[in-house]
Formats: structure tokens, C-alpha cells, sequence
């Protein structure tokens, strides 16, 4: 195959995006458009990648390179058009970073769902030789670019408003893609002219004059209208976002995970599973999950960044935040409801988190539990510990955090603070209602805690008067 | 424009609601039906609103006066229907309300959606002189009475079942809407006659006599269906709360906010967004919400009657319900997950509330934190305080509520109990664990706690046998 | 009527369900496929019910039994399809374990949601003398085997592949319910052949036995394809649980329950209703629940074998889980929101249960109130009991679990611990921030808490340098 330049059009407002935000960089399923293209885009190993910006120059900027990092893009360029004078003018003040030879893929930023594949059968179609245009048939084509052929070649696009009778019943579309040999390319932009009646330069104009030198224009017909579906609003964008979400969730299902409810589930990221994994409804999982074999999430759970190992239950209303760090919950464990595990949580086999219940930046060994309003922070907590209902690990002292350690099977009572740093030798008990701030010995009790008085003549106080 | 009476039909039983509440108090979207109606009635100024009662009267009497008042409708009457002999018979209990000259507008109790411009227009093709009926094309006419034409004037409204095979074609129906001036509408109401099989007085005859006395009657066709469609059943009423839902979901969409799931988002009451807003799945709103510019509204979210200022976040499971006194939020706060703000909670700018936080009647200033498990009620706390885990302001003493004072820079450690009123001064620091029952100085640390004991050769309990 | 012996074929893989699990016992809104085609069916008092087992057969045949006992049927017995040579053969293990006399009905264990009524209609239509099969118009019958009629009597089945143009306009198709006499049954079956593609017996090659033995065969045409829909994939699961619950939702609409959406609701086991009862979005049912008049049940609450009296309010995030023990809420009493109720949970009227507080195993008399952050496990709590902020039962020893007893009226303060066994004398007050471990006296104040003191010089740590 020739060496591909990929050309990105993002310079667009995006006015009926309403926002201060470049059309570009507003989000679907967790990730900027910009960013899904870059990565299609970056499918095809191209050569170089050229990104056209305008508004929000500065900002799609610096994303741009951002993504074409992440997507493996050694070579990315950006362009500024200023003003802009239309397709046609945006791909010329990238020409000059296209290469001599090899071929020029023009993507737009706004068209998030293109696939890699599809790219490479554009690109293959062209051949490095010819001009090659994505199109699509829609059930309902207007205002889109009709396609004329004859035969297998492209004659025309055909705007909806200049479309004879006849024309107007074709279904088959421009969607905005092109793949083009430079060389072609370079000598038809020169020749485009903006006399028309929003004077600006088109890019579909390519074709006329491809068909005036009689060059051969060939059109890739899509069977995947998602693919090819551009974002201008946030309505849009929500209807492309449930769309995506919908087909995530039919994928998820053919490969034998059971959900509650396709509608009523959200993936913004990866979401990997073992056999026999059951989701329930209105989860949403965020960055990188992991479910092992037979896990269950129940109802309204919220995940980000996780793995959960095989067996495992989570029960609803259980939010799971790894953040950067990084979160873990071990084999045949049982977390929430009203749980929150948050970055460093790891937990061990047949650990029990349970209601209203924090664990921050801590291990648990195998069996450990902590089942009731408490908070573990910092903490490295050991097998078969069982942490009271309402107890806290005081980690922070208003200026740095500390770490507590809980050996193996130690039993920590109601309501206790145990004041980091600190140790809780194995096997012992702190009694409840304990602020424990030094070591406490393996085995032993521990107790710290007012002796308890009785005041028999006390009266309660009673309602003032208002 | 004429003076404007208008008759609120809201007799009826909705015995196919199977529900003690009178029909017309139904709630939709948050709003009784009868409430949403009077409220468009409202924004015509009318001369006089008078409601037809007759199931549940009393109740349905007590509710209208309130929702007129509301709606700045000064002169609000009820009469009752009793029996009901059809809608002819409820219009001519309403008519000894009205007055002389002007124009009665007739509206019905439960067909909540329509709106005041539409009722406007009406009363213009009435023009103080005409029956003007409002009339909608249904895809699906059947059951419904047709609308048959002569040019621009109506002949006749024909019943599905009296209609010709070419009548049934006919696509346009009649709405329940009407105006009429109220010296046509005083003869007609008189020679109405119950020689049917229901023996009732229905007021569409009226059409009927306009047409035998040469009066013109003229149709004014809405564009839009869900205003003039009626509750008659839960099934109704849940269908009409989801096509609100939609339609007020579309309307947040073209202003620019983004929802994760246009499907899953509550709107019951008024919703004003700033620019750059974003609200996940599954979140419901109520009473008078406002948004600022880019806050982030997190999935499962439940807001009443708050204000959130700019950037600040709501994490996923937060509830916020500031009733009647309200509550808000300050720019860039970050809320939750599982938090719960209730009324009288006044946060600053940049405030941090965490998980399974409670906040109620309290003031927060710029900065302060409570991340973890915490109460704060009845206080007052200053900037840069870190309320620590599971610490509980203790505001009543049994009979009354006494406030926390909680100053500057205070760090109070996990654990404690504030018992009010206590005021702890500037930059002091609360040992974790400690009951404060008096007012601490400024700077210093304040304790209030057992001392630590270890028995080394306690026994743990055994499991007893059973 | 006939004594019926009922077939189910349970014997198939399911291999589009990915699963390990046997595909009929997957769960269809909570319950096994097999246990709720094994309910209709016992609906009917069969003589016998035959289970024709395969893959997974040790689980099958396990579950199978329960849930035959669980629907009333004494005689349940299983038989192994080893190999597994098509649907005539499959119902060939089970021919010895049918009666001489009486008729055969053959059921599908992937098919769960037909009804008893439609079975003994079918049952009826055999007529204990007809082979009898049950049929469906479906939109689009691709794919399935058409009826050819011969006025009232079926003349063939024709399977897709085979069908005449004519016949492929045929929509009533064959659902794979049959309904046959045992005595006839028994010569077909052994008459069947394998001469086909798939070298398998066909059990709707009795069709075409019958017709050449001059046998009547009459086809029951059911209105409602979803009874007779089939399992084959998690798509089809989804889907066909999607459709039960839009069924479900409707149902309760009908008797007059308000659904805020009859998407967002799950009813996985049995809902019961009152009057006038609203249950708002995303809410999820499961087992037995009981919701007496007026029952507000809020945004996202999860509940499981509970019964709710009357005017009891639910908020937002609640979730009760009654397990084997079952729990129960009292007349007007408001729960949430973010409350836990478990097993053995059981509130009198009028009693408040607020955010992040957890009840297990206990009892609470009229008016008590736990409002912030609380536990109570193992307790029985009087009547006006005012249950502070943070406070614990500590109910656990470690080995063994105690119980607590607050008596009327005692109010107990913020973040205390009761370690059981314990009693609060009625009319007492414990101190905030106390851990009581004897039983305190009626009517006196308790207080165990560490002396206040104040450390004026103390510096508060100071960030380490990193």
C-alpha cells in the first residue's frame, strides 16, 4: 500500500454545539471525537497526520498531538485555517506538509465512529492511483451530495439542491471521505474556485475536475451508516452516543454477557469479561474494567479503572473509582451496597466490603472485612481482620498521611480511630469507641475509653419556648 | 383582544385511574394537571377563571384557588356539577360566572400540555364574535369526533360512530377546546337537548346550532399533538410525562447542554442551565434548579431546589434536596459520591464534600472539607476547615437545636463529637476521637479522650455452640 | 379433561448463550426459564411432568425437581438424552414414562412465558383424541415452519426451506407446543426416520404421520407471540425480559399504580400493589414485596422481600433487602434517603430511618428515629427512641452476636457505642461520644467519656519536604 498522509478537518465552530468547547474535543463514550479519529486513523500506520484547526486552534492543538501519540502517530502536524474558506481551503493549507507521493485520506474530526478497516478499503480502493470517495445509502439522503454513477464510476456529486428529479432519489451519499493521490490531489486544489454563492473553496469540487481530466473517481459504499455519522449538536451527539452505547451493549451480549437492560448501560472506555458475567441495570464503567468469570454487578454501579477477579459480587450502588493508580477486588469478594473503593483499593480473595463504607489507597488480605460505616485509608490491613462498624483510620494529620497496619485477625470494635502512624499487632482486639494512637501488642486488648458514669437526677432539656 | 372568561371542565371522576386522588390533581412532571392548566390560562389575563367541580370537590375547589393565585388569577370561582349530565351541562353551571359581553374559553382540567400562545390564538380566531374550535390531525382519528369543512368554516363535528366512510377518512378532530363569545354561547347552552343515548348534554352540539343560525364557526389546527392531549388512565399519564420529558430534554439539548441519555433525565419543575453543562444518565431534578456555566452533574444524581454556581461537580449519587429554604452549592465545589445536602446547606467556593457526608442548615466557607462520614448540622464553618471522618455535629440536645461554630482553619480530627452550642476558635485542632462539649481557643489542640490500656492476657469470646 | 402428561424439552446447550450454565436455567425477570415453564404447567394438575434432560443434566434434573415441587407436582421425573438426535427423539426417552391413556403436552424450557390458560386451551383443542398444536402469526416468519391449513385442520408443516412461494406468504408458523394422546403418540414416535440432513428425528414429522393415518391435527393460533417466544442468545434475553417488564409495568398501570417510566422498572418476583400507590424511575423489585395505599416509593430504591405499610414514604436510594427473613416498614413511616434496611428489619409506624444508617435483625417501635449514620443490628428499640448521628451497636464480640435493648423514649447521643448485650432503662440519655458497656438506668443521663483538656502551646505537623 502507498504511504498514507491522513488530513483531519477541525477547524469548525460547531456553532449549534453551543459551547466554548471546540466541536472536536466535546466527548462521546468518554473520549473526544478528535481522539477517536486519530486513533482509526492511526490504524493505518500513516506516514504523517495533518490536523486542519481554526477554532479553538490552540486547544485542538495540543489534544491533537496528544492523541496522535496515544495512537502511535510519530508524525503529527497541525495547520491553522485562518480564515476559513471551506473544505476545499482547508485541505490546501495542509498541502504543503503532504508528501511528494503516496496518498491523501481526508478524515473529519467530527465523524468519530470511522473504523480503521474502513479506512484501509478506502485507502485500497484508491490504489494510489485513483480518486476514491466514501459514500453511504441513507434511508432518507436529504440535503446530502447525491453520488451520479456509471457503473462502478463516480460522475458526479450532485448537491440536494441542484438535484434533477431523478437524482433526488438516490439514496447514495458523500459522507466526507476521500482517499486521493497527492499528486492528483495537489494539481486540483490549485484549480478550485470559490465562485459560488457562500464563496468559499469545496472539496467536492475534486471530483469535476477529476472527471474533466477523465480520471478515474471510484466510491466505497459503507453498509455501517454509524460509521460515516457526523456530530453538529448535542442532540446529535446523544443520539450517536446512545447508538454507540447500544451496539457496545449488543456486543457484549453476542459474547455471552447477560444485562438487564442493553438501554440502561453505559461504557465509556473497555470494558473486558470473563464467562458468565451479569450486569443489571443503569451501570456505567469508565476508563479500564476488568470483570472476571461469574462476576455480577447489580444495579446502578458505577466503575472506573478496575479489575474485578473471578466470582466476585458487587452489590448495587457500589461506585469504584481506580483513578490513575488503579483499583483491584479480589476472588469471591462481596462489595457494597453504598460502597466506594477508590484509587489503591486492593482487595484480597473473600473480602467484605459493606454499606457506606470508604477504602482508599489500602490492601486487604483474604477475608478481611470491614461491613459497616468506616473508613480505610492508607491502611494495610491483614487476613480475617474484621474492622468495626463506624471505624476510621485517622491517616492525614492536617499535613501529611500516614499509613496504619492491621495484622492477620485482628478485630477492631465500633466507632475506634486508630491514629496513623500506627500498628495493630496480629490477633489482637481493640474495644470499641478506642482512639488508639500508639502500637498495640499481638493478642492482647486494647481499650481506650472513658469510664462509663450514670447521673440519675438529670433532667433532659426541654423545648424552649419560641 | 375581548375580555376573556375562562371555564376549566375538572368535574370528572377518571374512574380509569383507580385512584382516590380526584383526576385532575394528577401530578405530571411534578405538577397536578389542573395546575398546569390554569397556568396557561393565566398567561391570558382572563377577566375571571371558573372552575367546573364535581368529584372530589372539596379538594379539587381548595387546589384551583391556589394554582389561580399562583398564576396571578384574581378572580377564581368554582361551581359544582352535581350530577354530571355531559360537558354542555357542566358549561351551563359555569355560566351564571360569566360575564355579559367578552369570550368564554373553554378549557378541560386534564389536558395539561396546553399552552398560553396557543389559547391566544384561539381566542384571536374567535375574535369576540365566532365559535372557534381548536382542532389537531391525529395519524390515528379513531373514537374521535371529525371536524368536516367547508373551505375555512366547519360544518359540522361528526362522532366516529354517526361518520361516513369519506368522514372517517377525514384526519382532523376536534380538541375539547373552544372559544365562543358569551352572548352566542348564553342561547346556545339553552337549546341544547339530552335526546341521546347517554342522555347528556354535550357541548359540541353548540357547533351544530352556530351552523342552524348562520353563525360562522371556525377550526384553528394545532401543530402539535401533545398539547392537546388528554389523561385518562396511569398508562396516559405515563405516556405524556415521558413525551414531556422528551420534549423538555430536546429544549436542554438545542441550548446546549449535553445528557448522557435524553431517555433518562426527570425534569419536574424549572431546569436553567449555563453554558457548557453536562448531566450523565438517570438524574432527576425538581422544584427550581440552576446550573452554572460547566458544572458537571454526575450520574444518579437528585437535585431539589438548589443552586449550583460554576464548575463545581456533582459526583454520581448525590442528593441534594433544599426544600423551602434552599440550598447551593459554590463555584467549583466538588460533591460527592453518596453526599446528601438538605436545606439551609450554603457551601462556598471550592468546598469538598465526600462520601456518605450529610450537610443540613450549615454554612461552608471557601475551601472547607468534610470528605468522609460526617455530619454537620446547625453550623457554621469557616474557610479552610477539614471536618474529619466520621465526626458529628451534635445540634440537638433532645429538645432543641443549638449551633456549631467551627472557625477558620480548624482541623477536627475523625471521630469527634461537637456538642453545640461550642465554638471552636481559629487554627485550632479537635484530637480524633473527642467529645467537645466547650468552646475551644484559638491555635491550640483540644482533647478529650480515654488513655490508651493493653491487657495482655485477655481472651477473645468464643463462638458459643448452639 | 384427559390426565395430561407434560414433556419439557430441557436436554439443548444453548451454545449462543456463551455460558457454562445450562440454557434453561438461565433467570428471566429473577426466575430459571424450566422453573417458570414448569409453573404454567403445573398450573394445568398434570399426572406427571417429564423432563427431558442433556447437557448440564445433573443441574438440570436437580432444579427441575425443586421447581416441579415449588408448582405443586408430585410426579416429576427426568430422563437423559444421550445423544441428543432431535426433538422426535428427545421425546422418545420420555415415552416410557407416559401414561397408556391420557394425552402428552409438549413443552419447551426455553420458551418461558407461556400461560397454564393457553396450555389447557391447548389441551382442550387435542380434546384427548387430536393432535393439537399451537401456532402463532408472526410479522415476519422467516426462518420458521408454516402452517398449511385445510380450514380448521392442519394438512402439513413445512419447514422454511422447503416452502412454495405460496407458502412462504403463510405468517401462522409452528411454536413447538404440541398437545397429543399418549396412545397415538406412541405409534408416531415409532415410526419416525432420520432420512434427513441433519440425520435427526423430528418430532414435527407427526404432522405428516397423522395425515397419512386419516388423523385429525387442529392448530390453536395464540394472540400473544410472546408466549410463545424462545431463548436461544443474551440478545434474546434481553429482549424477551424487556418485553415481561414493559408487561409488568403495564399490568400495574392498568390496577392504577404511577409509574414515573415503565421502562425504568424491574419486578423480578411478585409486586402487590394498594391504591394510589407512585414508585418513580429506576427502581428494582425482587422476590415477594408488598406496598400498601399510598406508598411513595423514590428515584432508584432497590427492594427485595419487604412489605411497606400504608403511607410509608421511600426516598431516593433505598435499598431493603428482607432475604429469608423478610423486613417490614410501618404505616407513615420515611425511610432515606441512602437507608439500608436487611433482614429481620422491622419498623413500626411512623418511624424515620435517614441517610447512611443501616438496620439488621431489629425491631423499632412507633416514632423511633436513627436519622444520620447510624447501626443498629441486633436491637430492640422502643418507641420515640432518638437514635444519634454515628452511633453503633456492637452487636458483634467477634464470636458471638448480642443484643441490644433501648427502651422507650431513650435518647442516645452522637457517635456512641452500645456493646451488647446491654439495656437503656426507658426515658434515659446517653452522653454523645460514650460507649456504654452496663445497662443504664431509667430516666438518668449515662455518659463514659474521656475529660476535656486543652494543649495551648501545641503546633499542628507540618507538611514533610518530599
Amino acid at each position: 500500500m502507498s504511504a498514507v498522509d491522513v488530513v483531519v478537518m477541525a477547524a469548525g465552530k460547531g456553532t449549534r454545539m453551543k459551547s466554548r468547547r471546540p466541536k472536536v474535543l466535546h466527548r462521546l463514550a468518554g473520549r473526544a471525537l478528535l481522539d477517536r479519529v486519530v486513533e482509526s486513523a492511526g490504524g493505518l500506520q500513516p506516514r504523517r497526520l495533518v490536523v486542519v484547526t481554526g477554532h479553538g486552534a490552540e486547544e485542538v492543538d495540543a489534544a491533537a498531538r496528544q492523541f496522535a501519540a496515544a495512537a502511535g502517530v510519530a508524525d503529527c502536524r497541525t495547520v491553522l485555517q485562518s480564515p476559513q474558506l471551506g473544505t476545499g481551503h482547508a485541505v490546501q493549507q495542509a498541502l504543503p506538509q503532504l508528501g511528494e507521493d503516496g496518498v491523501c485520506l481526508v478524515l473529519n474530526g467530527d465523524v468519530p465512529l470511522i473504523e480503521a478497516d474502513t479506512l484501509r478499503e478506502l485507502v485500497r480502493a484508491c490504489g494510489g492511483e485513483r480518486l476514491a470517495l466514501l459514500t453511504v445509502d441513507l434511508a432518507d439522503p436529504t440535503g446530502y451530495g447525491r453520488i451520479v454513477r456509471e457503473g462502478s464510476q463516480v460522475r458526479a456529486i450532485v448537491e440536494h439542491k441542484d438535484a434533477s428529479e431523478a437524482q433526488l432519489r438516490i439514496a447514495e451519499v458523500y459522507t466526507g471521505f476521500m482517499a486521493v493521490p497527492n499528486r492528483l490531489l495537489r494539481g486540483w486544489l490549485g484549480r478550485l474556485r470559490n465562485d459560488n454563492a457562500q464563496g468559499e473553496y469545496y472539496l467536492t469540487d475534486v471530483v469535476q475536475l477529476a472527471v474533466q481530466d477523465g480520471q478515474p473517481v471510484v466510491a466505497l459504499r459503507t453498509q455501517d451508516p454509524l460509521q460515516v455519522e457526523g456530530v453538529n449538536s448535542p442532540l446529535q451527539l446523544a443520539a450517536l452516543e446512545r447508538a454507540l452505547q447500544r451496539r457496545q451493549a449488543e456486543a457484549l451480549m453476542e459474547a455471552g454477557v447477560r444485562l438487564a437492560d442493553p438501554a440502561r448501560i453505559d461504557i465509556r472506555g473497555r470494558l473486558a469479561c470473563g464467562q458468565d458475567v451479569e450486569i443489571d441495570v443503569n451501570c456505567v464503567f469508565e476508563g479500564e474494567v476488568v470483570l472476571g468469570d461469574e462476576v455480577r454487578i447489580g444495579a446502578n454501579c458505577w466503575l472506573r479503572n478496575v479489575r474485578i477477579e473471578a466470582g466476585a459480587v458487587l452489590l448495587p450502588f457500589t461506585h469504584i473509582d481506580g483513578e490513575r493508580a488503579g483499583a483491584s477486588v479480589g476472588e469471591g469478594a462481596s462489595i457494597g451496597p453504598f460502597a466506594r473503593l477508590r484509587p489503591g483499593a486492593h482487595l484480597g480473595p473473600e473480602v467484605h466490603i459493606g454499606n457506606f463504607v470508604e477504602v482508599k489507597n489500602s490492601t486487604l488480605g483474604r477475608g478481611a472485612k470491614a461491613n459497616h460505616l468506616a473508613y480505610l485509608g492508607d491502611a494495610q490491613v491483614g487476613e480475617r481482620v474484621n474492622y468495626g462498624a463506624g471505624s476510621i483510620t485517622a491517616n492525614y494529620d492536617g499535613a501529611n498521611k500516614h499509613r496504619t497496619v492491621i495484622q492477620d485477625d485482628v478485630h477492631v470494635g465500633s466507632n475506634c480511630v486508630l491514629v496513623a502512624p500506627v500498628t495493630l499487632g496480629a490477633g489482637g482486639t481493640v474495644g470499641a469507641g478506642s482512639t488508639i494512637t500508639k502500637d498495640t501488642p499481638a493478642g492482647g486488648l486494647a481499650v481506650a475509653r472513658g469510664r462509663q458514669a450514670h447521673l440519675a437526677g438529670w433532667q433532659r432539656p426541654k423545648k424552649a419556648p419560641k
